[in-house]
């Protein structure tokens, strides 16, 4: 059988594919890589993981970017453990990515012209008032008030790509900061 | 506008919806539920993700099953920090599924029936030779034998759901052990 995508069968094919699909993922929000999951670590040690929207792919900086309220727990996570993994499936490439990166996070004057581009609809999730997570009596007991305050661009610089093919055979490969990408097939 | 998934009106019907959602991931394999990320941490103390498939949920004792490779990263890891959160993005439904559990690891006899059970092919996803990986020369440069000896089965003993229905007005919900699941409202 045939290997349906020519461009797991070399590193360096498999290195601009996985930028390419990153890429899309900004500008598609139909595309895989538009919605991936970010792990972090917390305070007690245990693994946290949830969806964020990918806004920014650098191939030649080897940077990513997402945009969070400040008061998130994400946030609190990422100030005591700047250590983040994003984990992509894409299911008709049949290609999960995974990508350890180290997390940089900008506010105030650093994003205020990242903020003045945002639309009025979307500056309501990032919002004055009680902290995403606090208890609250009924479902809708909340209101959101856009406040730039609260809004915060976090910069994952990718030091590792972890790419896992799932074809007629499978592909797995390792690409790092360290090694200028250059990639390493592992074991799948 | 109504809300087209009543379900995540109120906290009983909202829990239910949740392990209906498991559940079917269990046995359909088109189901979101059937794909999850598992996230650990490892020795470094970097969070770390990945697909796995879901192969059992059990509602009354709040457990959820998966199979590993026991020569898998995970593993490792999970030997040191027996904590994991899984995640689920069910996109029809609107609903991200966030799971605290702590995980038990089983092997050998203990899971020597569910290995009688599995059909040949599936057999070579738990295999003797090279751990996944392992660096090799090409990206073919491998073998799966399968060996009973390297099947293992992660039971994930559920400690909270984090569930996040994205609906004409979010919805945010904490369901623990701890609280016998009755869940807590939160600001989304």
């Amino acid at each position: 059988m045939d290997n349906p995508h020519p461009w797991a069968e070399t590193l360096p094919l498999l290195y601009e594919h996985l930028w390419a699909r990153l890429i899309r993922g900004v500008h598609d929000r139909h595309a895989p890589a538009r919605h991936p999951v970010l792990a972090t670590v917390n305070a007690q040690g245990m693994p946290q993981a949830r969806t964020v929207v990918l806004r920014g792919a650098d191939q030649a900086a080897a940077t990513l970017t997402f945009y969070t309220d400040l008061h998130s727990t994400k946030v609190e996570e990422l100030r005591a453990s700047p250590l983040a993994t994003l984990h992509v499936w894409d299911a008709s490439a049949h290609l999960q990515t995974r990508i350890d990166a180290s997390v940089t996070l900008l506010t105030g004057d650093d994003v205020s012209e990242t903020w003045q581009r945002l639309p009025e609809h979307s500056r309501h999730a990032y919002s004055s008032g009680p902290a995403p997570g606090t208890p609250i009596a009924d479902s809708l007991a909340y209101t959101k008030t856009p406040d730039q305050v609260a809004f915060a661009v976090l910069r994952l610089d990718i030091q590792a790509i972890d790419a896992l093919h799932l074809g007629p055979h499978h592909r797995r490969a390792r690409f790092t900061r360290a090694d200028h990408w250059a990639g390493q097939w592992l074991v799948p």
